[in-house]
């Protein structure tokens, strides 16, 4: 339960490393993090944010230049490198728990109206910060497979098959993301036959 | 090439039908999807909205409330009653040609910006608009399927193979919406084999 680890001082160039900076910057996520929890991005603007962290309007606008950079920001800090999944020794395994995980993560109204609220004004920039390190981590799943000697599906197949409902349900429907459905976006991926062997 | 055809006229409850309120509700439908369309959703507040229409933003606040409520309004204009698939004769078919008119749509850069904008703001009334009908339209599809006495996938299984890829890689990805990956997408759900019968 430690404070974030501080680098080492005296970098001589003049910043203070753990200093004002980083603790702007800190105050400034957090009150973005809030605005968009208490459900209104309607009001999410700089001078809002500014107020809420206790610095000025200024220092925000000189840091991120508008709110959908601000968005972008926060959603990357908050969506890269947060998913490892352990190897579980087979590439079902490994699946059902990274979309477990997804769900969980996606299924949180906090982390919901984040990505809603950086679609809606991050542009490009936040599209990508919204997907994270998502199909990095499908990806790492996927060569554990190689490794292993098997062939797995595509990267695009399992995204298409796994991670693209996963953010349609969270984000566009009112559906609930259950460990059930998750286990069935895998099986259908993993379990179909092999339909064009039938023909030889 | 008719105008939008007029309601009879006299309804006897004192408003001009096809008259100042219609007018105004078109006027600042246009204008939010032009300012939408220039790119910058940061911009897109009620004051924005109604000078661009030419009306006074109390008419505006009178009658929407919130830009969350205004994009959601102008997302169901937008999206609803706008997909029709003629029956091609067979579920491959009809899935196919389904895919690739979603494709174009959420292709079109104005379109995407409107997704984008009603989901950052607009709330779940604002999700449920950019789904619009379209899962109708898929169970129009699977409908005329069971009635050539065949058995199509589930709702939720064609929506989660078909649907969400398609939002999932126009709103969070800059990969293209190829007609060759919609094909793709439709073939994965038809072609598996019969997994579940090999054990009889």
């Amino acid at each position: 339960m430690t404070a974030t680890t501080t680098p080492p001082s005296g970098n001589g160039n003049g910043s203070r490393p753990g200093g004002r900076s980083a603790k702007v910057r800190a105050a400034v996520h957090r009150a973005v993090q809030e605005v968009v929890a208490e459900g209104s991005p309607d009001v999410l603007t700089i001078p809002v944010v500014a107020a809420r962290a206790g610095v000025h309007a200024t220092t925000v606008y000189r840091r991120w230049r508008s709110v959908g950079e601000l968005l972008a920001d926060v959603a990357t800090s908050r969506f890269t490198g947060d998913i490892v999944v352990p190897d579980t020794g087979s590439l079902r395994g490994d699946l059902e728990r990274y979309a477990f995980d997804l769900a969980k993560d996606l299924g949180d109204p906090d982390t919901l109206a984040l990505v809603r609220a950086t679609i809606g004004t991050g542009g490009e920039q936040g599209a990508a910060a919204c997907r994270g390190e998502r199909e990095q981590g499908l990806e790492a799943i996927l060569g554990r497979e190689r490794a292993r000697g098997e062939q797995p599906p595509t990267l695009e197949h399992t995204a298409d098959a796994v991670l693209a409902p996963l953010y349609y349900r969270a984000v566009f429907t009112d559906l609930p993301l259950t460990a059930e459905w998750t286990r069935t976006l895998v099986s259908r991926l993993l379990s179909p036959g092999p339909v064009q062997q039938q023909a030889s």
